[in-house]
């Protein structure tokens, strides 16, 4: 098959733009091998047209003017890397309209408006690859639109934001949460200003993704129950080590009798569940479906190269594919209600804090034994006139979980509210 | 865009041709959502007419004829689910050379002839795709293929066959070989003749897929270094076991220096390491190239229904990107040389059984150091008057760890010729 030339266009020009450039041009042949065809980036969108770039990006080639972008015939793909929501969702809106398929790297853009997005390609019958807007270069997204397309993914389980997950597994080696973050921080781990990543934003984001293209439903920023890992302390991580488990910032993602289920949340993960072992600032995503059981994928979250590359093989594929009509019909295709905050089933865990008085552990116990919650584990320690107890309670309804616990927190001996998170083991409890 | 019938053809109507056509059927909807066509079984190739299968196939589907699916127009694209050499590969063949892209679940197929078959594909400007013949469900081939087509994998670590991943992982809670082999025979994760899994020619096969798909170059089953695990010993897992590590059955395919080197052998895995908490049965395949540093992915690597939903992934896959020229070049496209063997580097781990004489370990030691091999750990365990000694040595070439167990082995106070094993760790030790 002779080789054709395909024009692509950057929006952005740092540190991924360039990327991608570079790995165009250094695997021009592996790309032309795979595709038949030879990528040569054209265009490409600056703010600043006379800034210092790391890998030069050609005579003409950058420009500050958006309409030339758009309105080059030569321009058959485009890649949004330069991040925002205005004007990128404004410029990859306008793209798919004219017909140019489109790749994006913008968690929040495609997280925020993806419905419409995804409209607006199909509309114009075009694709929207967005594989690197989740998780850099696992290719998550792949897997779930093609390799899984007739599993029924039900489930997508996921350590999504590398910053917490090194935060919470030093943690286990002893330290608070402050000075840990502290350390990521030095590190290089966490940013100056860690929010988006401790908040849950950063991970909440990747879930609404994941949980839309899982379900083909629209899952919003707001459709997502999110925590984050501020209020894990030392004495939750001590107390999950006791029940061999670890604490961790998990996704989850569920279609539970057909509504959608999606959270972040600090989680206990058993240690034999695979999520438990991923190392530090690696990723993980957990695929649970129909025919194949699950299916997970792990490594970096983050990272320029690693983004660019993820970027590179959506281009690959967009070219790959063009004129089939292959995911090109909208990826919302359908409308799930929410699930219900207390229909929510999982095994959980409580942490409470108690004055060491008669009475406390039955008082508690009975307040769940009160909403039909079971006890599988529990601990109980002292320490100065104070206890704590720990307990793992199995598959339950949240309502009824929170229910009790608020309850409990209405006893005089309970010394504040009682901390609960949802537990993630190998098998149900 | 409207709909358009796909035709699709099964060779063999087992297990997984049966499965096959049940999820096609099943999941006619989001296929057709997928690739906005709805593919239909037209023909499916037996040996019997009349057996009663597990998924009706449909009036006058059944055929025993192979020339009326080759020669039936209306076949767009054929899925090989019939296992065997002989007539598979022939039929593969005169498919592809008469225009039809086919889909093969058929690992000592592509294995043995796949150069051969990528070969026809690429002549007659069709695709064959093979996901289904290594790991089942497991994407590993897409994914190798289109997600890190720019990221210069050089080194595909693995555990493939689940059978001995369950029985060296049983082997640590006590129990020799034998023993624990019967109980996976009567739990059902071993075959009654289990030889193919436990002499390694069942990994051997998907790590030649693998290792051609990473590297673009022919790699067979004979190119392939070999060892199962009938060797391994109580005593080797115990030792790991001291060491922080455990003994797997481990695929390795790396690209060194130009030249290729696949092999499959017992391995000490440290613990720490990703492919160490593999549970049982399951498959893992770590790729590691520049873009990406590693891409884990983790999954059954068995079962029919597992296999059927990779057969229909790609069935999927070779209508989305028909007529694109996309993966239509030979996958086989360099001649790389096979490594020599003493050149392979790595950590390796040696298991010695001496007399308990003095002088025993400045021997050993001593020719390892003549060889410019050097110890990391050594543990040393008296019982009856005889020693074992378990070494793991820095990265080193074999040529070098061979030679100098070669000359340990010549001594008298040496019982038996060494057992060595390559390490994986981490980080280089």
């Amino acid at each position: 098959m002779a080789s054709v030339d395909v024009g692509v266009a950057l929006l952005g020009y740092g540190t991924v733009g360039s990327a991608v450039h570079r790995l165009l041009v250094e695997s021009g042949d592996e790309i032309e091998r795979a595709t038949g065809h030879r990528l040569r980036v054209l265009r490409a969108l600056v703010r600043d047209a006379a800034k210092e770039r790391s890998f030069e990006p050609g005579d003409g080639v950058l420009t500050t003017d958006f309409a030339a972008v758009r309105d080059d015939p030569g321009v058959d793909v485009v890649a949004e890397v330069m991040g925002g929501i205005d004007p990128a969702g404004r410029y990859v809106r306008e793209l798919l309209e004219v017909g140019k398929p489109v790749v994006s790297a913008n968690k929040q853009l495609v997280a925020l408006d993806g419905a419409e997005l995804f409209a607006a390609a199909s509309a114009a019958g075009v694709q929207l690859r967005f594989e690197a807007s989740v998780c850099a270069a696992i290719p998550v997204v792949k897997v779930l639109r093609e390799s899984l397309v007739v599993t029924n993914v039900h489930r997508v389980l996921g350590i999504v934001n590398g910053t917490t997950n090194f935060v919470l597994s030093r943690m286990e080696q002893g330290g608070g949460y402050a000075e840990t973050l502290a350390e990521a921080q030095a590190l290089g781990y966490a940013e100056a200003d860690p929010t988006d990543d401790v908040s849950g934003a950063d991970a909440a984001a990747k879930m609404a993704i994941l949980g839309t293209v899982a379900f083909g439903s629209r899952v919003t920023l707001e459709d997502v129950e999110c925590r984050g890992i501020t209020e894990v302390e030392e004495a939750h991580v001590a107390a999950a080590a006791e029940l061999g488990m670890v604490v961790r910032l998990v996704g989850i993602a569920s279609l539970v009798d057909g509504a959608v289920d999606v959270r972040v949340q600090p989680a206990l993960v058993d240690r034999a569940h695979p999520l438990a072992s991923i190392d530090g600032a690696f990723n993980a995503v957990m695929l649970q479906g129909d025919a194949i059981r699950e299916i997970t994928l792990e490594g970096p979250g983050a990272g320029g190269i690693e983004t660019a590359s993820a970027v590179v093989a959506d281009l690959v594929s967009v070219v790959g594919t063009a004129g089939t009509g292959f995911l090109q019909n909208d990826a919302c295709w359908r409308q799930l209600p929410r699930l219900d905050m207390d229909a929510w089933r999982s095994p959980f865990y409580l942490h409470l804090e108690v004055a060491d008085r008669p009475g406390v552990l039955a008082h508690v116990t009975s307040r769940l034994a009160a909403h039909e919650v079971s006890v599988a584990q529990l601990v109980q320690h002292l320490r100065d006139g104070e206890a704590t107890l720990d307990v793992v309670v199995h598959t339950a309804r949240y309502g009824d979980v929170a229910g009790a616990a608020a309850e409990m927190a209405s006893f005089p001996e309970v010394l504040r509210p009682p901390f609960i998170a949802p537990v993630v083991a190998e098998r149900p409890l």
